[in-house]
């Protein structure tokens, strides 16, 4: 599927003949010509943003599209016999399973479509308004993969669970520490999240107890899609990381913190995380986040050889959590102490290899001030110091709560772009 | 696919009409007539096991198979408009995803063909011998989970990990410890095993080094593959489990100890684990176990409500490790404390769904002697004390080692059955 795509479209791609590989990778699009969209040009979904997803209306079947502006571009009627494979599907899959130069072509040929007058009156009746589609998962996950990649996080966790300990562990600095979690129930945004039961114990708690949890909780996340699969045996270094990676999704790793805080040593987190994580109905394809690279806080010490890396290794990347409509921390991702390379390079130089829809996400993201923290655990300090969310007060989540987490970055064009939000409603849990 | 085969088959099914539901859940083929195959009456692949799997000869068509004796039964050719969806696959998911009755159906279906004289004619073209198959990866994996089960090797890592402290960690007995692992690199029997490179770290270094693991073990486990889907929210009880687990397949869970010791707190085993785990070509039938169930060795405190088993729920299986064509230790299965329809309710107690092809393992199987440990780890007591292969000794793997697991159990015919065997041999470390 690469080489049909390469040739046809390689030598008229609109972004590539002038682009430049930059440091995240991607083709410079700072030179495109605006789009003939309305309402697109200067909103967070201009086209320098260009996310992809899954979409169906009404008794119709379910296509790949291209967000602009509050609209969708249907992209199979407009296909080639070139592109078709990739985008009259049901799931990104088999895009992202094309490859880097099928991903620049496609981008490239959607940019053309979107920003050439002359396609207008073939591409219009292609655009569909956002509310009048369902949109739905947008990739099969293969594994997922979630690190822990935040100093202030994991500072904090420690500081809050071993206060009479150091609050990072020995391992934490030289290496992004990671663990598997269930792909099978990562769900799109607004899936509602049902309250998961489960065992907790309290030193307080002579035997442990069983019901609802308690303590149900947030993790405001990044998470990185893997397009391009590697071979068992081989290892991804970090210059590999955009030959790989598709793009990024904006990822809710729900947590129940008493489950999770009884069950897990010494295998790590398990039930207390496996009942939902929620992505973004978009996926931003990392071309469009060129313009948001930027250096790492700094590591300290030097890591290994196999996950140094050389240059802006980091993401500007602005978060907002909204709890019932009211925002009530803002993560900064450039605080990030490992950068997702780093991660990628880390998760494969055992051999390990990537399949297709491979998901890594990064762990809470959470910058060093109060209001920037990405979880509630860590925003009320265990549970002990409530919040303000408007005139009420929360430490975990309630029944009928929601959660919305947003996205910023800056875009090529000069502005900013909207990564795909997250959003989920808590339902209570179920009678067993 | 469930109502298209029970309506065809159903009334038809020789095990099934004067079969009864067992403890296990299975259907009894106690009074099964023998089969007509040669060399297969009395062999450890007789009509009382038939363990399905997937194969293809030079240049063919890969297809679903069943072992009887030393001989693959070729399904699609001989499968009816009914049958024919399941078994016309390249893997088992079709045939696992159509539930119990199909999977019953299924079962009398070819039990019939094989032990019918008047069936012979039309079958016997389509035994093929099995070294003029290749036995591939029997079914797409979704989740991976690997639990902790035995009390045995937990008391064991325990005490050689955590000399100073009670072996075992509190949440033990109350719950089955689990954990996610990496379905990408679960493969079959066979496929060698590359030395994993990463970081380790002894209390000696002063900082962590990089290089091929110099403590690669193996672990003996039981893994369960699940056929039947479950909806996110639900949970699973104890008594669900034989509508939703299709079969068992013997496991290796390849781990470098020296990785796994250096990266696995807070958030449990990553790179240590995640670079292979060979399963069996063959999976055997829940059916064929019928005879097998036997009590759990006890469970002390009494578990919480949801974990509560009635009648028999562990599995008399005996594993043989082999190394280097040598048996050096013999773990029963018999002996772990949690048993797997107790693994499959604690797994979704909290919701999380099931998919077909969700494959949970048992942990290593290590009974209370030392010839009966499942790991190196163990039969070495933390490498210090070396075990004799023939003339040699070893503590942990070495490249060119290779290691088959072997596993037999109580046949519902009198004999004992032999499940699929786990083999793999380690190559050295690539340069990175």
């Amino acid at each position: 599927m690469v080489h049909v795509v390469r040739l046809v479209l390689g030598d008229r791609a609109p972004g590539r003949a002038g682009g430049h590989r930059t440091a995240g990778g991607g083709v410079s699009t700072a030179e495109t010509r605006p789009t003939w969209v309305a309402r697109a040009a200067g909103s967070p979904y201009d086209v320098d943003n260009l996310p992809y997803g899954v979409f169906s209306r009404r008794g119709e079947q379910t296509g790949v599209g291209v967000r602009i502006g509050d609209q969708v571009l249907d992209l199979a009627p407009l296909a080639g016999l070139d592109v078709r494979p990739v985008v009259a599907a049901t799931s990104l899959n088999p895009l992202m399973a094309a490859g880097r130069d099928a991903w620049d072509a496609v981008r490239a040929w959607v940019t053309g479509l979107l920003t050439d007058e002359s396609e207008r009156a073939r591409v219009e009746p292609h655009l569909l308004p956002l509310g009048d589609v369902d949109l739905h998962m947008p990739f099969a996950v293969a594994d997922y993969v979630d690190f822990y990649a935040s100093l202030d996080h994991a500072s904090n966790v420690g500081a809050i669970f071993r206060p009479d300990q150091a609050p990072l562990l020995p391992n934490w600095r030289h290496l992004p520490v990671g663990y598997h979690g269930r792909s099978g129930t990562v769900v799109p945004s607004g899936t509602p999240v049902v309250r998961p039961c489960g065992q907790r114990k309290t030193p307080a708690d002579e035997a442990p107890v069983f019901g609802p949890s308690a303590r149900l909780d947030i993790e405001a996340e990044l998470g990185f899609v893997v397009g391009a699969a590697s071979a068992q045996g081989d290892h991804v270094p970090v210059r590999g990381f955009a030959d790989h990676v598709f793009g990024v999704v904006g990822l809710n790793d729900w947590s129940a913190r008493d489950i999770q805080a009884w069950e897990y040593v010494p295998l790590g987190p398990f039930l207390g995380k496996s009942f939902a994580t929620s992505i973004s109905h978009w996926v931003t394809p990392l071309q469009a986040l060129d313009a948001a690279w930027t250096d790492l806080p700094g590591q300290d010490p030097a890591p290994l050889p196999y996950l140094a890396v050389d240059g802006p290794a980091g993401l500007d990347i602005a978060i907002e959590v909204e709890l019932n409509g009211q925002v009530v921390a803002r993560p900064p991702y450039s605080s990030m102490y490992w950068g997702p390379a780093q991660m990628l390079a880390h998760l494969t130089v055992n051999g390990a290899s990537l399949r297709t829809g491979d998901l890594f996400a990064s762990g809470t993201v959470s910058g060093p001030e109060r209001d920037q923290r990405g979880s509630f655990l860590e925003m009320s300090w265990g549970w002990k110091e409530p919040f303000a969310v408007g005139d009420q007060e929360r430490t975990a989540l309630e029944d009928g709560d929601e959660v919305v987490l947003r996205y910023t970055a800056p875009g090529t064009g000069g502005g900013r772009i909207a990564l795909g939000e997250v959003a989920g409603r808590i339902e209570p849990a179920r009678p067993q």
